[in-house]
């Protein structure tokens, strides 16, 4: 089964703006056992949509149109499907009195205009939309000899995705083989994308009914895998057969096995082991301190810590001797180990951490060159130090050494 | 002049990857005065390629097929032009010896599909691509009876961009009728869309040829402006007219007329003043800091500062007596005064910020809900606080915190 996904917008094709429901829609459909052959983005002309819905419905089995379900003089998908498909447009009595009483609940007048989100393709079932003024459409009809569905939805993904999970999912289940879906992430942390390929290529490409996608972001390679199977236990088996022996090759460089942020880890392990952590932020700047308070409940063992930019607030607040700033230097293993060691007695958290380094792209030296990291951890009785050479721009030695620091922490808890 | 962007890749299909190269060459094309009325995204697959090209070739008069240009299997672009033009492919001697020669730099023999690298669409013109081995190719050709330009571009951006810029801009410009761009951009802080609409509305809609576009981000609306001439003095004119009326009904709400960040505006005033800062951030753990040690050169300025998430930390890094915070609670306009005193003192910074509220989703209550957030600033003589209820989740709160805080910096230092 082919799926084409028509994306319908002016301001889609700008350059500010750009369709993200069919990522959504398509995880969906894949879940189902259904392709997206093609993605189509057209603008609110009525004969470029009519163009558009014409050649999807003859080279896709299902067609989604989403967008242009509004009541302005721009929202013509209705239209624009009925003329392409040859049929025609009913105004449905029921929509439109729900239409007039939602006007008049708010005491407004409906604006003429607003009358044509009723207008309902012939056949056609209406979706709610309890989200929104705009319904769907679900169509299942016959085009030449082949059976197609064509659903409307509406733009918005707050309306869209509740739509397509309540009203479309269980309508084309009923009209798909039953197709039941596992799925499972796997995230590994500071490993080179080439190196967890080489390692786990000859695994999974013997999983041929496993779809098996490496994602990579700056200091995380994340292992996706789907398992579509008429049987939920059959799918969810190959998939945790394939987890089984992924986990065996890589071992504790993989920190999450159900889709958890390095940061949550790392929270999730500092809860257990009753510990709490404050940092010492310098090249970072803030980005640890950002990460880890994003996760609600991470007061519980976050305490806090310090932005020690300049020289004075390494001293001021966090206790390196100015005397050591001066000999070793600010980017330097000892500086890193007297800032963890210095907040931490600061803060009385279990662990202290720090990082200072040169995030670029000025202020480097051919002895501490741009990307030159020390990461430092105190535990209270010893304090391990990680020195590193990042490469690329002021971001990415940014977020490197912020996840560099993280995974430090989750392997000290582990 | 109408185009259409096709990209293909059958990763494009997943719900994993997007394509984001169009939004670039939109930016490009729409400065040259040529609209984009279709993308399509088509996976690598001959049929589907070919049936997309084919239809594109009809409708618009510019395509730009990006993605498939390169050795392996699945690489078919070459191939499905020319087969859905009915032309012929012809091997290149310069550019199969140049591939040759390129494998013998590494000492490597050339696997025998990387030939296919060297084949050009017949009458078509090479564009080198000094950044991969894929060279594009620019095809003007006549289809039924219309001029049509075809243009293949290799899929990675760095690839692709460097290339459309110097090869395809200078041809495109002698093909198409002179235009001129002239483009700004004006940023607000912490207005909603709807008043920044409603104020600006009835002025840039009398700006016919000048294209509007409001952009919203969590407390900040953007207004590009984009106008093209025959003459870019015309184009620029128009534009600065535009600014002028705007800047005039806005007066100090506009931040940026030059695109820059909000950080960059704040950094760079804290400069002019010959002024340092320090943060002590609470709820928002440390995005205050890591937007401004964003910007390269922000240790001019910054000095850095403290997370302040527990209480005890408030007392230890920012000098908050305890008793204040047992009496007022941790989210109070005492408690962001204290705060911002605290680190002012310690750090010996000439401005002092303190954010804390409630972030949420858990921790409200009726006299303090979710989103009830306390700013304060420390010039040293007086300290202004700003109490904000701000509405949405967790990321939107912190978010909305951070923008305010830089935005009263920003407004101390103007």
């Amino acid at each position: 089964m082919l799926a084409e996904i028509i994306a319908v917008g002016s301001e889609l094709l700008t350059p500010y703006r750009q369709d993200t429901n069919s990522l959504f829609l398509t995880e969906e459909l894949n879940g189902l056992g259904v392709t997206v052959a093609f993605k189509t983005i057209v603008g609110d002309r009525k004969a470029h949509l009519m163009d558009a819905v014409s050649i999807a419905v003859h080279r896709a089995d299902i067609l989604l149109v989403m967008g242009g379900l509004g009541p302005t003089q721009d929202d013509l998908t209705r239209e624009a499907v009925a003329d392409a498909l040859g049929v025609r447009l009913r105004r449905d009595g029921d929509l439109l009195a729900a239409l007039y009483k939602r006007f008049a609940a708010r005491r407004a007048i409906m604006p003429g205009n607003n009358s044509k989100q009723a207008d309902v393709i012939e056949s056609a079932a209406v979706l709610p939309n309890p989200h929104g003024t705009a319904p769907g459409q679900w169509l299942d009809t016959v085009v030449g000899e082949h059976r197609k569905l064509i659903v409307l939805l509406p733009g918005p993904p707050s309306e869209l995705k509740p739509m397509f999970t309540s009203e479309c999912l269980p309508r084309l289940r009923a009209v798909l083989p039953p197709r039941f879906i596992a799925r499972r992430v796997l995230k590994m942390a500071m490993l080179p994308e080439s190196e967890v390929d080489a390692k786990l290529a000859p695994i999974y490409t013997r999983f041929t009914d496993v779809e098996t996608t490496i994602l990579a972001h700056p200091g995380e390679v994340q292992l996706h895998m789907l398992c579509s199977k008429p049987f939920l236990e059959l799918a969810q088996a190959r998939v945790n057969e394939l987890v089984a022996r992924v986990e065996e090759e890589m071992e504790d460089a993989i920190f999450s096995s159900q889709g958890e942020t390095l940061e949550q880890i790392v929270l999730y392990y500092l809860e257990i082991r009753g510990a709490t952590v404050a940092v010492a932020e310098s090249c970072t700047g803030g980005m640890v301190s950002q990460r880890l308070t994003s996760i609600s409940g991470s007061s519980r063992s976050f305490v806090g810590g310090a932005i020690v930019y300049s020289d004075g607030v390494k001293t001021g607040l966090a206790e390196v001797p100015e005397e050591l700033i001066e000999e070793k230097g600010a980017v330097s293993r000892e500086v890193a180990e007297a800032l963890a060691r210095g907040i931490r007695r600061k803060t009385q958290a279990t662990l202290g951490l720090a990082i200072t380094g040169i995030a670029g792209p000025s202020g480097g030296s051919p002895e501490k060159p741009v990307g030159l990291v020390y990461i430092a951890l105190d535990d209270g009785r010893e304090i391990s130090v990680t020195q590193k050479n990042f490469r690329g721009d002021r971001d990415r030695v940014r977020s490197l050494a912020s996840q560099q620091a993280l995974d430090m922490l989750r392997r000290k808890l582990m």
